[in-house]
Protein backbone atom coordinates (compact mmCIF):
# COMPACT_ATOMS: atom_id res chain seq x y z
CA UNK A 1 0.00 0.00 0.00
CA UNK A 2 0.88 3.14 -0.55
CA UNK A 3 1.20 6.41 1.98
CA UNK A 4 -1.94 8.00 0.64
CA UNK A 5 -3.74 4.20 0.66
CA UNK A 6 -2.53 4.11 4.61
CA UNK A 7 -3.64 7.28 5.24
CA UNK A 8 -7.04 6.77 3.93
CA UNK A 9 -7.36 3.34 5.45
CA UNK A 10 -6.90 5.14 9.27
CA UNK A 11 -10.20 6.50 10.86
CA UNK A 12 -10.21 7.92 14.27
CA UNK A 13 -11.00 4.56 15.61
CA UNK A 14 -14.36 4.82 18.14
CA UNK A 15 -14.33 1.17 18.96
CA UNK A 16 -11.10 -1.39 19.24
CA UNK A 17 -11.47 -5.09 18.99
CA UNK A 18 -10.69 -6.15 23.12
CA UNK A 19 -8.91 -9.78 21.95
CA UNK A 20 -6.28 -8.10 19.82
CA UNK A 21 -3.14 -6.66 21.50
CA UNK A 22 -0.03 -4.40 19.82
CA UNK A 23 2.76 -6.88 20.71
CA UNK A 24 6.27 -5.59 22.14
CA UNK A 25 7.89 -5.24 18.77
CA UNK A 26 4.99 -3.17 17.16
CA UNK A 27 4.76 -0.81 20.05
CA UNK A 28 8.45 -0.52 20.51
CA UNK A 29 8.49 -0.30 16.23
CA UNK A 30 5.55 2.52 16.72
CA UNK A 31 7.48 4.51 19.97
CA UNK A 32 10.43 4.35 17.82
CA UNK A 33 8.98 6.27 14.94
CA UNK A 34 7.46 8.94 17.70
CA UNK A 35 10.75 9.40 19.53
CA UNK A 36 12.36 10.97 16.37
CA UNK A 37 9.26 13.07 15.25
CA UNK A 38 10.90 16.52 15.46
CA UNK A 39 10.45 19.35 17.60
CA UNK A 40 11.00 23.02 18.48
CA UNK A 41 15.29 23.69 18.76
CA UNK A 42 15.09 19.75 19.20
CA UNK A 43 13.92 19.60 22.60
CA UNK A 44 10.94 17.54 22.64
CA UNK A 45 9.27 19.08 25.75
CA UNK A 46 6.85 16.26 26.78
CA UNK A 47 6.62 13.02 27.98
CA UNK A 48 4.63 9.71 26.21
CA UNK A 49 2.76 7.71 28.54
CA UNK A 50 2.00 4.32 27.38
CA UNK A 51 -0.53 3.02 29.38
CA UNK A 52 -1.65 -0.80 29.10
CA UNK A 53 -2.56 -1.28 32.71
CA UNK A 54 -6.71 -1.92 32.56
CA UNK A 55 -7.77 -0.70 35.76
CA UNK A 56 -5.73 2.91 34.99
CA UNK A 57 -7.59 2.90 31.55
CA UNK A 58 -11.21 2.24 33.07
CA UNK A 59 -10.08 5.27 35.33
CA UNK A 60 -9.14 7.51 32.23
CA UNK A 61 -12.54 6.65 30.51
CA UNK A 62 -14.05 7.96 33.07
CA UNK A 63 -12.00 11.23 32.69
CA UNK A 64 -13.54 11.18 28.97
CA UNK A 65 -17.25 10.87 28.86
CA UNK A 66 -16.85 7.45 29.19
CA UNK A 67 -16.05 7.12 25.56
CA UNK A 68 -15.09 2.82 24.71
CA UNK A 69 -12.00 4.05 22.88
CA UNK A 70 -10.15 4.54 26.14
CA UNK A 71 -10.50 0.12 27.35
CA UNK A 72 -11.14 -1.40 24.19
CA UNK A 73 -8.14 0.15 22.81
CA UNK A 74 -4.91 -2.12 23.48
CA UNK A 75 -2.49 0.78 24.77
CA UNK A 76 -3.72 4.42 24.86
CA UNK A 77 -1.15 7.20 24.58
CA UNK A 78 -0.65 10.35 26.66
CA UNK A 79 1.46 13.21 25.16
CA UNK A 80 1.78 15.09 28.23
CA UNK A 81 3.54 18.93 27.79
CA UNK A 82 6.88 19.50 30.27
CA UNK A 83 6.11 22.08 32.77
CA UNK A 84 9.21 23.14 34.17
CA UNK A 85 11.11 23.61 30.29
CA UNK A 86 14.05 25.99 32.37
CA UNK A 87 17.83 26.52 31.40
CA UNK A 88 18.43 23.01 33.69
CA UNK A 89 16.94 21.17 30.92
CA UNK A 90 18.16 22.98 27.98
CA UNK A 91 21.10 22.11 29.93
CA UNK A 92 20.98 18.93 29.91
CA UNK A 93 19.53 18.89 26.13
CA UNK A 94 23.02 20.87 24.83
CA UNK A 95 24.89 17.66 27.09
CA UNK A 96 23.22 15.36 25.35
CA UNK A 97 24.03 16.98 21.50
CA UNK A 98 27.41 17.15 22.85
CA UNK A 99 27.59 13.75 23.92
CA UNK A 100 26.01 12.13 20.77
CA UNK A 101 27.30 14.09 18.33
CA UNK A 102 31.16 13.98 20.16
CA UNK A 103 31.19 17.68 19.40
CA UNK A 104 33.05 20.48 22.00
CA UNK A 105 30.26 21.52 24.38
CA UNK A 106 31.81 24.73 24.20
CA UNK A 107 30.62 25.27 20.51
CA UNK A 108 27.73 25.19 21.50
CA UNK A 109 26.87 27.60 23.99
CA UNK A 110 25.38 30.42 21.42
CA UNK A 111 23.07 27.43 20.52
CA UNK A 112 22.21 27.06 24.46
CA UNK A 113 22.33 30.61 25.32
CA UNK A 114 19.92 31.20 22.11
CA UNK A 115 16.90 29.09 23.62
CA UNK A 116 17.74 29.85 26.86
CA UNK A 117 17.07 33.73 26.17
CA UNK A 118 13.91 32.46 24.01
CA UNK A 119 12.69 30.59 27.07
CA UNK A 120 13.21 33.43 29.09
CA UNK A 121 11.04 35.77 27.02
CA UNK A 122 8.15 33.56 27.58
CA UNK A 123 5.31 33.51 30.36
CA UNK A 124 4.43 30.14 31.44
CA UNK A 125 1.32 30.08 29.83
CA UNK A 126 2.77 30.67 26.64
CA UNK A 127 5.59 28.34 27.01
CA UNK A 128 3.18 25.68 27.88
CA UNK A 129 1.35 26.40 24.86
CA UNK A 130 4.32 26.39 23.03
CA UNK A 131 4.91 22.72 24.47
CA UNK A 132 1.75 21.27 24.12
CA UNK A 133 2.13 22.35 20.07
CA UNK A 134 5.25 20.30 19.87
CA UNK A 135 3.05 17.16 21.16
CA UNK A 136 0.70 17.64 18.87
CA UNK A 137 3.64 17.26 16.01
CA UNK A 138 4.90 14.09 18.03
CA UNK A 139 1.03 12.84 17.49
CA UNK A 140 0.49 13.58 13.87
CA UNK A 141 3.76 11.30 13.01
CA UNK A 142 2.47 8.69 15.74
CA UNK A 143 -0.82 8.79 13.59
CA UNK A 144 1.32 8.69 10.45
CA UNK A 145 3.40 6.32 11.83
CA UNK A 146 0.17 4.26 13.02
CA UNK A 147 -1.16 4.00 9.39
CA UNK A 148 1.58 2.61 8.62
CA UNK A 149 2.36 -0.06 10.56
CA UNK A 150 -1.54 -1.07 10.13
CA UNK A 151 -1.86 -0.38 13.49
CA UNK A 152 -5.18 1.86 14.40
CA UNK A 153 -5.56 4.92 16.55
CA UNK A 154 -8.26 7.30 17.70
CA UNK A 155 -6.32 10.98 18.09
CA UNK A 156 -8.81 12.06 21.28
CA UNK A 157 -9.53 15.76 22.66
CA UNK A 158 -12.30 15.13 24.52
CA UNK A 159 -11.15 14.42 28.15
CA UNK A 160 -10.60 16.14 31.58
CA UNK A 161 -6.92 16.97 31.24
CA UNK A 162 -6.88 17.82 35.34
CA UNK A 163 -8.52 14.96 36.01
CA UNK A 164 -5.65 12.39 33.81
CA UNK A 165 -2.92 14.57 35.23
CA UNK A 166 -4.15 13.52 38.82
CA UNK A 167 -4.74 9.49 37.40
CA UNK A 168 -1.66 9.73 35.87
CA UNK A 169 0.16 11.13 38.84
CA UNK A 170 1.71 13.71 36.42
CA UNK A 171 1.66 17.31 38.08
CA UNK A 172 4.63 15.45 40.45
CA UNK A 173 6.34 14.83 37.31
CA UNK A 174 6.67 18.37 36.43
CA UNK A 175 3.99 17.31 33.08
CA UNK A 176 0.55 17.91 32.15
CA UNK A 177 -1.90 16.18 29.43
CA UNK A 178 -1.87 17.60 26.13
CA UNK A 179 -3.47 15.25 23.91
CA UNK A 180 -4.26 11.06 23.92
CA UNK A 181 -4.35 8.61 21.38
CA UNK A 182 -5.73 4.85 22.06
CA UNK A 183 -4.63 2.56 20.00
CA UNK A 184 -4.95 -0.65 18.72
CA UNK A 185 -6.93 -2.72 16.08
CA UNK A 186 -10.43 -1.87 14.59
CA UNK A 187 -13.65 -3.80 15.93
CA UNK A 188 -15.64 -5.24 12.88
CA UNK A 189 -18.54 -3.73 14.33
CA UNK A 190 -17.20 -0.25 14.19
CA UNK A 191 -19.54 1.48 11.62
CA UNK A 192 -17.20 4.51 11.12
CA UNK A 193 -14.54 2.68 10.03
CA UNK A 194 -16.76 1.99 6.50
CA UNK A 195 -17.51 6.03 6.33
CA UNK A 196 -16.00 7.91 3.69
CA UNK A 197 -13.21 10.06 4.64
CA UNK A 198 -14.46 13.77 4.33
CA UNK A 199 -11.73 16.39 3.63
CA UNK A 200 -11.87 20.63 2.67
CA UNK A 201 -11.35 19.77 -0.72
CA UNK A 202 -7.63 20.85 -2.11
CA UNK A 203 -9.11 24.03 -3.94
CA UNK A 204 -10.20 25.43 -0.31
CA UNK A 205 -7.76 24.21 1.44
CA UNK A 206 -4.26 24.80 -0.38
CA UNK A 207 -3.90 28.21 -1.89
CA UNK A 208 -1.09 28.29 -4.45
CA UNK A 209 1.34 31.75 -4.49
CA UNK B 1 13.14 1.79 3.46
CA UNK B 2 11.43 1.26 6.66
CA UNK B 3 9.64 4.17 8.14
CA UNK B 4 12.02 4.24 10.96
CA UNK B 5 14.94 4.31 8.20
CA UNK B 6 12.92 6.87 6.69
CA UNK B 7 12.35 9.01 9.77
CA UNK B 8 16.06 8.71 10.60
CA UNK B 9 16.80 9.95 6.61
CA UNK B 10 15.10 13.22 7.63
CA UNK B 11 16.53 16.00 9.10
CA UNK B 12 15.66 19.81 9.38
CA UNK B 13 16.94 20.77 6.34
CA UNK B 14 19.16 24.30 6.32
CA UNK B 15 19.89 24.48 3.18
CA UNK B 16 18.21 23.04 -0.04
CA UNK B 17 19.44 22.53 -3.18
CA UNK B 18 18.04 25.71 -5.63
CA UNK B 19 18.76 23.52 -8.60
CA UNK B 20 16.08 20.75 -7.72
CA UNK B 21 12.61 21.34 -7.42
CA UNK B 22 9.34 19.06 -6.21
CA UNK B 23 7.94 18.23 -9.56
CA UNK B 24 3.98 18.51 -9.71
CA UNK B 25 3.63 14.80 -9.31
CA UNK B 26 5.38 14.85 -6.26
CA UNK B 27 4.24 17.90 -4.51
CA UNK B 28 0.25 16.16 -5.26
CA UNK B 29 1.25 13.40 -3.51
CA UNK B 30 2.79 15.44 -0.47
CA UNK B 31 -0.06 17.73 -0.29
CA UNK B 32 -2.59 15.02 -1.01
CA UNK B 33 -1.36 12.96 2.55
CA UNK B 34 -1.28 16.46 4.15
CA UNK B 35 -5.21 16.73 3.07
CA UNK B 36 -5.74 13.46 4.79
CA UNK B 37 -4.15 14.62 8.50
CA UNK B 38 -6.77 14.28 11.47
CA UNK B 39 -7.80 17.34 12.91
CA UNK B 40 -10.38 18.01 15.94
CA UNK B 41 -14.05 17.26 15.18
CA UNK B 42 -12.78 16.73 11.67
CA UNK B 43 -12.91 20.62 11.05
CA UNK B 44 -9.35 21.24 9.76
CA UNK B 45 -9.65 24.65 10.62
CA UNK B 46 -6.76 25.95 8.88
CA UNK B 47 -5.32 26.61 5.21
CA UNK B 48 -2.27 25.66 3.54
CA UNK B 49 -0.60 28.25 1.71
CA UNK B 50 2.22 26.83 -1.29
CA UNK B 51 4.83 29.04 -2.02
CA UNK B 52 6.66 28.76 -5.05
CA UNK B 53 7.12 32.60 -6.21
CA UNK B 54 10.28 33.23 -5.72
CA UNK B 55 9.97 37.25 -4.87
CA UNK B 56 7.55 36.12 -2.24
CA UNK B 57 9.86 33.31 -1.28
CA UNK B 58 12.56 36.45 -0.82
CA UNK B 59 10.00 38.62 1.21
CA UNK B 60 9.16 35.56 3.74
CA UNK B 61 12.76 35.35 3.94
CA UNK B 62 13.56 38.99 5.32
CA UNK B 63 10.32 38.26 7.64
CA UNK B 64 12.34 34.82 9.13
CA UNK B 65 15.30 36.39 10.10
CA UNK B 66 17.09 35.78 6.71
CA UNK B 67 17.49 32.45 6.86
CA UNK B 68 18.07 30.85 3.40
CA UNK B 69 15.95 27.48 4.02
CA UNK B 70 13.61 30.21 2.85
CA UNK B 71 14.74 31.03 -0.89
CA UNK B 72 16.59 27.61 -1.30
CA UNK B 73 13.34 25.94 -0.77
CA UNK B 74 11.62 24.42 -3.84
CA UNK B 75 8.32 25.93 -2.13
CA UNK B 76 7.51 27.54 1.55
CA UNK B 77 4.64 25.56 2.89
CA UNK B 78 2.80 28.03 5.18
CA UNK B 79 0.09 26.47 7.80
CA UNK B 80 -2.29 29.26 8.86
CA UNK B 81 -5.14 28.40 11.27
CA UNK B 82 -8.64 30.07 10.78
CA UNK B 83 -9.51 33.02 12.19
CA UNK B 84 -13.30 32.94 11.67
CA UNK B 85 -14.41 29.38 13.44
CA UNK B 86 -17.99 29.99 13.62
CA UNK B 87 -21.33 28.53 13.42
CA UNK B 88 -21.13 29.07 9.59
CA UNK B 89 -18.09 27.16 8.61
CA UNK B 90 -19.35 24.20 11.02
CA UNK B 91 -22.55 24.17 8.84
CA UNK B 92 -20.49 24.17 5.56
CA UNK B 93 -18.43 21.41 7.12
CA UNK B 94 -21.58 19.38 8.55
CA UNK B 95 -22.89 20.09 4.90
CA UNK B 96 -19.84 18.16 3.51
CA UNK B 97 -20.36 15.35 5.87
CA UNK B 98 -23.64 14.91 4.22
CA UNK B 99 -22.89 15.38 0.59
CA UNK B 100 -19.57 13.01 0.85
CA UNK B 101 -21.43 10.44 2.95
CA UNK B 102 -24.78 10.33 1.30
CA UNK B 103 -26.81 10.72 4.97
CA UNK B 104 -29.42 12.51 5.68
CA UNK B 105 -28.24 15.51 7.16
CA UNK B 106 -30.83 15.74 9.75
CA UNK B 107 -28.96 13.13 11.28
CA UNK B 108 -26.32 15.39 11.75
CA UNK B 109 -28.00 17.83 13.74
CA UNK B 110 -27.26 16.67 17.00
CA UNK B 111 -23.34 16.35 16.18
CA UNK B 112 -23.47 19.83 14.53
CA UNK B 113 -25.08 21.77 17.52
CA UNK B 114 -22.34 19.78 19.73
CA UNK B 115 -19.51 21.33 17.71
CA UNK B 116 -21.26 25.02 17.76
CA UNK B 117 -21.46 24.76 21.36
CA UNK B 118 -17.88 23.94 22.36
CA UNK B 119 -16.66 26.34 19.97
CA UNK B 120 -19.09 29.51 21.58
CA UNK B 121 -17.15 28.19 24.58
CA UNK B 122 -14.00 29.70 24.04
CA UNK B 123 -12.70 32.83 23.74
CA UNK B 124 -11.27 33.76 20.60
CA UNK B 125 -7.66 33.25 22.06
CA UNK B 126 -8.41 29.60 23.22
CA UNK B 127 -10.10 29.20 19.66
CA UNK B 128 -6.79 30.36 18.12
CA UNK B 129 -4.57 28.23 19.63
CA UNK B 130 -6.77 25.51 19.32
CA UNK B 131 -6.60 25.89 15.47
CA UNK B 132 -2.90 26.40 15.34
CA UNK B 133 -2.75 22.90 17.18
CA UNK B 134 -4.23 21.35 14.46
CA UNK B 135 -2.09 22.85 11.86
CA UNK B 136 0.96 20.83 14.32
CA UNK B 137 -0.82 17.93 13.39
CA UNK B 138 -0.69 18.68 9.86
CA UNK B 139 2.74 19.23 10.13
CA UNK B 140 3.30 16.25 11.93
CA UNK B 141 1.45 14.28 8.83
CA UNK B 142 3.61 16.73 6.35
CA UNK B 143 6.74 15.68 8.01
CA UNK B 144 6.11 12.13 7.66
CA UNK B 145 4.88 11.80 4.08
CA UNK B 146 7.87 14.28 3.23
CA UNK B 147 10.28 11.75 4.81
CA UNK B 148 8.20 8.60 3.27
CA UNK B 149 8.55 10.17 -0.44
CA UNK B 150 12.34 11.30 -0.06
CA UNK B 151 11.36 14.99 0.15
CA UNK B 152 13.75 16.96 2.49
CA UNK B 153 11.25 19.31 5.08
CA UNK B 154 12.71 22.31 7.50
CA UNK B 155 9.95 22.99 9.88
CA UNK B 156 10.45 26.26 11.70
CA UNK B 157 9.13 28.48 14.01
CA UNK B 158 11.67 31.33 14.02
CA UNK B 159 9.75 33.91 11.76
CA UNK B 160 7.75 37.27 12.23
CA UNK B 161 4.36 35.71 12.46
CA UNK B 162 2.44 39.53 11.02
CA UNK B 163 4.83 40.05 8.80
CA UNK B 164 3.46 36.32 7.38
CA UNK B 165 0.12 37.45 7.67
CA UNK B 166 1.12 41.04 6.16
CA UNK B 167 3.23 39.40 2.94
CA UNK B 168 0.75 36.56 2.12
CA UNK B 169 -2.74 39.04 2.26
CA UNK B 170 -4.15 36.31 4.70
CA UNK B 171 -6.00 38.63 7.24
CA UNK B 172 -8.32 39.30 4.90
CA UNK B 173 -8.68 35.63 4.18
CA UNK B 174 -9.48 35.19 8.22
CA UNK B 175 -6.07 33.57 8.45
CA UNK B 176 -3.11 33.62 10.73
CA UNK B 177 0.21 32.11 10.30
CA UNK B 178 0.10 29.01 13.08
CA UNK B 179 3.91 27.20 11.65
CA UNK B 180 5.93 26.86 8.60
CA UNK B 181 8.03 24.00 6.80
CA UNK B 182 10.02 24.79 3.79
CA UNK B 183 10.47 21.73 1.27
CA UNK B 184 13.07 20.31 -1.52
CA UNK B 185 16.11 19.04 -1.84
CA UNK B 186 19.00 18.94 0.74
CA UNK B 187 22.42 20.87 -0.55
CA UNK B 188 25.49 18.84 -0.57
CA UNK B 189 27.28 21.01 1.37
CA UNK B 190 24.72 21.41 4.29
CA UNK B 191 26.55 19.82 6.68
CA UNK B 192 23.77 18.91 9.25
CA UNK B 193 22.70 16.33 6.90
CA UNK B 194 25.56 14.37 8.17
CA UNK B 195 24.97 15.17 11.98
CA UNK B 196 23.77 12.31 14.68
CA UNK B 197 20.31 13.32 15.70
CA UNK B 198 19.67 13.75 18.98
CA UNK B 199 16.49 12.65 20.80
CA UNK B 200 15.63 11.85 24.65
CA UNK B 201 16.35 8.70 25.11
CA UNK B 202 13.36 6.60 25.51
CA UNK B 203 13.59 5.82 29.31
CA UNK B 204 13.62 9.07 29.37
CA UNK B 205 10.93 9.98 27.01
CA UNK B 206 8.27 7.14 27.88
CA UNK B 207 6.63 6.05 31.00
CA UNK B 208 4.94 2.96 30.58
CA UNK B 209 2.15 2.29 33.34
Amino acid sequence: MSLLDKLNWRYATKKFDENKKISPEQLDELLSAVQLAPSSAGLQAYRIIVVENPEIKQKLREAARGQQQLTTASHVIVFAAETNLDSEYVKNYIDRIAATRGVDRANLEAFEKNITHNINLMTEDVKIVWNHKQSYIALGVLLSAAADLGIDACPMEGFEAGSFDEILGLKALGLTTSVIAPIGFRAEDDHLSKAAKVRRPKEELFIHV
